[in-house]
């Protein structure tokens, strides 16, 4: 169980409820009444407990389970042990994330102006917000309702903020017009000077940057993460996108809906992501370059040219995925032969 | 045009006196009075917009522009549309940057002592300088004239600050010396402990870093990227070197003078970095080895070995740029013939 | 010598008096009574100054030196140069910090709380606290003995904080336990919400993050690093383990007592690291994989599969270390025979 010092339990709940609630069938009905007080991991999860079956590394912990309930997909029904109450989706990982919001419902911040932020006097802040100690309210700046800001950040002249958004500790807004339900970490730098200037050896010369960040609905912003605002154009984070700790966004990037970029990635200036996009850990793409709809690009690879939509790349520099294949397995095999001449 | 709630213009001017300040030629006399009242991107500028064009893969907006003025290389004036006026320079950003600034001057804070913000009294800040609320300045620190210390910034005990310097909000200054007009972005960690221990199983002894970080004249250090002071030598960041975003400098690093470091890359400890040396996006360098003058390092490199002076690196471990393309393009041939054999 | 603004300095010390704090013996005894004020590099240390010989790459500085005394290895003791003082061990770097420890010891925060901080009226905060201005403390946070949090720090409701601990400027703690004798430097990120979510291309469903961020005794949080609290199961650093700067610690990850993690070096989601395992910096390991006691990973390299005890392994994707030298090697002499046949 959540350590309630920091989460707050809903429930009980029976399963005909979660099933409803979560988009899944129950498999055997007499379960539907079978109540239920908490979620849990495979390993640890209790009779009362409802549990999730989605990477199939786990399936060992699925069968040893000690959950009074799972969410799995319909292949896995033959491996569950007799009694445990079975809920049926195509989607358990989606599912388990509606259980988890439904035991744990995400907050409202409680609406309360810190005596200790400070305001200024012609910014705007909207209905229910709750704005903590220490945060900055610049001049001009525009809030809208029920925003959560905590400690220490601060929100520099004239940035716009829609309703329902999350601004942590220490996170600092300049040169931006954020959306509604956005949702930026920690320590996240958005809308300082991108890194634009003509370089030389008696000098480097720096070039205004004259553009803003824009970051649509729904996004989130991992902790630590920095988008620079563009130099003319402005960077855009499109609807829905959501980039996790760490990551650097350059200078006129354009992001589009629904993208995932995985820890530590990159995005230099210029360069234009499609839709869907995904990108893993510790990636980068290079500058002024294309990423089509529904792109994938494996963590740590280096990709320097367009990527057509739908596309799976990987390596450095980054070739089609099956073809990155080939050739560590190519290596793989070439220092074996290698070892049976000698 | 820019969001004139964010930035202010200048103008309008008319190109001889643009071509006056950005170092071009008027490639028709006849365009010597046209007036011109912003710069724009090649795809959005207007009649009485001026745009440049200095990356190739923007010839086609160039083509198409319908902007007033360009500001381009010579060899670029055939492709002209009649009636665009033209300032040609052998180097268009650096033009770009300066007409840019014409426009949009690099402004310079207002002065301003935030009662919210926290100054030691043992501390002295120079004139004309603007520090924000929130703002912790600590006993014994010195700070020039014409400085701009943003909300929520920390500066510690006895760092040296020169003038005309800029520190963002939430960067931490400590056990440092920073030059004159020294930009260091929101975020940006300067001065703390070094990684530097004796490592055992039964626990790693700490050895007291006992340098600190000095940063010469014109530097700018992007956000969150994080300086360690030195172990018992300084830490170096030599004069107009220009960091980007999220960068990890080690401990005793020195740097040269005017080199360039892309988001992402790092500087394991003591090594040595030469003069105007470029470093691409996420590449890393291994501690205790020197880069040579003017040398260049392929973004997401590894560099593990010396670097002679001009020479550019590439690949993981770093070899002569040729050499890792020759190996990329092998591997890439090898696997069409291991096909082919199938 | 440490420029004294920053550091206090401790001494003179008699030979005979190091060599018993340090571990180590004395080659001469006539030297046991020879005085020493201060460590310093073998470059820069004078006649009453102590060095160490500990990388090879210094043996010409060694050699050189002008140093006093110098802490080395055995096998060094042939190159010394006559009259220099030898303290002879088997582990000079772990005995020279201790030798700097005693000339500089690790200072005790001077007991103060700010009126400039704030300090919630139901948290709790141990004897000879240090609590700088601008740091906030929420409700129901514990903070233990002799702590030092830096200025700007903000510590969120229900936090625990051990005995000992020092929290940098600028440094967020929320949803976390945090040991005895830890150290987390500025800006580190700690139990904000991990990357969990189920992604559509209509919107993507976050998993609420019920897990915590578990701290054991004696850990050290390098500057902007951000360590995930975990969706269900806590994330967990052991006792002892090191992180350097801007490393990402994704939800779930159970790091083991004594690692070292170099920076910019990542862990995806549910990852379990043993014991005493090295990481190299910029490497990356995927998520759900195990990596054994005493592993070691080479730096800037992906692993992406579980690594048994004991070994080493490097490259993208990540090999036996021999097999990924092997691999270099192969690639070399295949270009060099590729331009043979040509």
């Amino acid at each position: 169980m959540a350590d309630n010092r920091f989460f707050k339990i809903s429930g009980p709940f029976i399963l005909s409820e979660l099933a409803d609630r979560i988009g899944a069938e129950i498999h055997d009905p007499k379960d539907a009444d079978r109540s239920f007080v908490d979620v849990s991991p495979l390993n640890t999860a209790g009779p009362e407990e409802l549990s999730f079956l989605d990477n199939s590394k786990y399936v060992k912990d699925f069968i040893g389970t000690k959950a009074g309930g799972c969410i799995i997909h319909p292949s896995n029904i033959h491996r569950a042990r007799p009694g445990l109450a079975l809920l049926v989706t195509d989607n358990p990982y989606k599912s388990y994330a509606l259980a988890a919001q439904a035991f744990y419902p995400l907050q409202k911040p409680k609406p309360q102006i810190s005596e200790h932020a400070l305001i200024q006097s012609n910014s705007s802040i909207g209905n229910e917000c709750r704005i903590e100690a220490g945060a900055i309210i610049s001049e001009g700046v525009k809030i809208g309702d029920r925003c959560h800001i905590e400690s220490n950040a601060v929100i520099s002249a004239y940035v716009e903020v829609g309703d329902d958004c999350f601004v942590g500790s220490c996170a600092t807004l300049s040169y931006c017009m954020i959306g509604n339900r956005v949702r930026i970490y920690q320590g996240a730098r958005i809308g300082q000077d991108g890194f634009g200037f003509s370089p030389a050896p008696d000098g480097h010369t720096k070039v205004p940057q004259l553009g803003r960040v824009i970051i649509e609905d729904d996004c989130e912003i991992g902790a630590n993460t920095c988008v620079d605002r563009g130099s003319g154009p402005d960077t855009v984070i499109g609807q829905g996108t959501w980039l996790d700790n760490l990551i650097q966004i350059g200078h006129n990037v354009k992001i589009g809906r629904g993208c995932v970029m995985a820890g530590q990635s990159g995005i230099s200036g210029s360069s234009e992501i499609g839709d869907f996009v995904f990108i893993g850990g510790q990636a980068a793409i290079s500058g002024h370059i294309k990423i089509g709809d529904g792109a994938k690009i494996v963590g740590k690879s280096g990709i320097i040219r367009d990527i057509p939509p739908g596309l799976t790349f990987g390596g450095i520099p980054g070739v089609p995925v099956r073809e990155w294949h080939r050739q560590t397995t190519m290596l793989s095999h070439l220092i074996k032969d290698g070892k049976k001449i000698k």
